[in-house]
């Protein structure tokens, strides 16, 4: 929020200091033509693996600006967040989706076909754009990484074992939410929200078959789509995310 | 999400079996024109007082349509749900924030002047209209008060006394969200967020000193306001909303 704070960009190069890092057309059109930065404008790269780091401006061109690498100013650290599994929605909720989740911690986000899922096509590519933007306006070292879209059916077959899968059942069929973290202890999570038309019967029996599975209720209230996903990860967050050193249990 | 529940509808008259409720000439329009609803179509009604009715449509003409109220479905609850105090931000993100505030339970949206505050106008007829279609949507007995804005001294000056307000402060200085909902008990609550440019230091002073403010850190990332609100009331929902009968207290 502050102004006088450093813009932040991320970028595919390695850093360290005194390296040179050309950006992308874009990125160069950006900073040199709207936002019209010159040569010794101090910014800060990030690139998901190597933490944060001072950059300078140190040559402009017409379509490209190279930057010069200062010191380090936040050491990389492990992005513990949960996977956001989700059937695509329309075009609005799902680009706010990805903007929400980047902000609150998610790790990654797949996209998953279900029986019900209206959008059939998904432009990863648009996700990964708005989830870096979000990525370098919120201050995390990494971008969650988008994944291209898989049959649900197939990635619970392929379900890579310790991970758990925390399942939006807009039934009521499910536990709290506050709950099923806490019993989640240290565990990496998933969070799996299906689409609007909800999940057919037979995913929702596959699912609840699952022994890595665990169905939460958000309430009474019938949330949007994005709306119950954005609320599950806000609450992840709240009590599993970084700097919450508190674990929460059900009192007595 | 179910595609064979009924559409519901605010409307501002008494509900009462029997009762004959004239739509406005929106909703009409809505209605007859748009979802293209015949005579005997079968609807729900709520108006924030008397619970959810089952209506038919049982009189049109071109611009007014007329129910007839039938039995009663659902009685009316207390609403419960903080209130959102929020300093406006722009259209786009206030009118999600006004949507998934109705979603997440908040039972009044106030708007706030604060030093740093950009958007100097705020439309609360259209909020109001938002309010009451994602009232509609999301299956609520009541749709949240949208209040006149008001300066946020003015506010703190003249609070009503047992409500505690939690502040969503960017700067750090607060406790973990959850543990300040759990603090609160049963005491009823607001939520505050800041402008974009977040609070002034004298406001955040001012926001310290009071006994019935407590300051929360949403964590270390920077999050946009309506993120930080939205993130907030899903906690205060998954903690304390309805059908949560479970006392979360930290662990030793």
């Amino acid at each position: 929020m502050g102004s006088e704070s450093r813009r932040r960009l991320f970028v595919e190069a390695n850093l360290a200091e005194g390296a040179r890092v050309a950006l992308t057309e874009d990125q160069s059109h950006r900073l040199l033509h709207v936002l019209r930065a010159g040569r010794g404008t101090a910014l800060a790269l990030f690139n998901g693996r190597d933490g944060e780091w001072r950059a300078e401006l140190a040559e402009t061109g017409k379509k490209r600006a190279l930057l010069r690498v200062g010191e380090r100013l936040r050491a990389q650290e492990p992005e513990a967040g949960p996977w956001l599994v989700f059937a695509p929605i329309k075009r609005g909720p799902l680009d706010l989706l990805t903007e929400k989740a980047t902000e609150l911690g998610a790790s990654v986000l797949l996209p998953v076909r279900t029986r019900h899922t209206d959008a059939q096509r998904v432009n990863t590519a648009r996700l990964g754009a708005i989830a870096v933007e979000a990525a370098e306006q919120c201050g995390r070292l990494t971008v969650p990484e988008v994944r291209a879209p898989q049959p649900l059916d197939a990635l619970i077959a392929a379900w890579p074992a310790p991970r758990r899968l925390i399942v939006l059942d807009e039934t009521g069929g499910g536990v709290p939410i506050v709950s099923a973290i806490a019993a989640l202890g240290d565990a990496p999570a998933a969070i799996l929200v299906g689409p609007e038309g909800g999940f057919a019967q037979s995913e929702l029996d596959a699912l609840r078959s699952l022994t890595f599975a665990v169905g939460v209720d958000l309430g009474p209230r019938i949330l949007r789509a994005e709306t119950a996903a954005i609320a599950a990860l806000a609450c992840w967050q709240a009590l599993r995310g970084p700097d919450r050193g508190i674990a929460f249990q059900p009192s007595p």
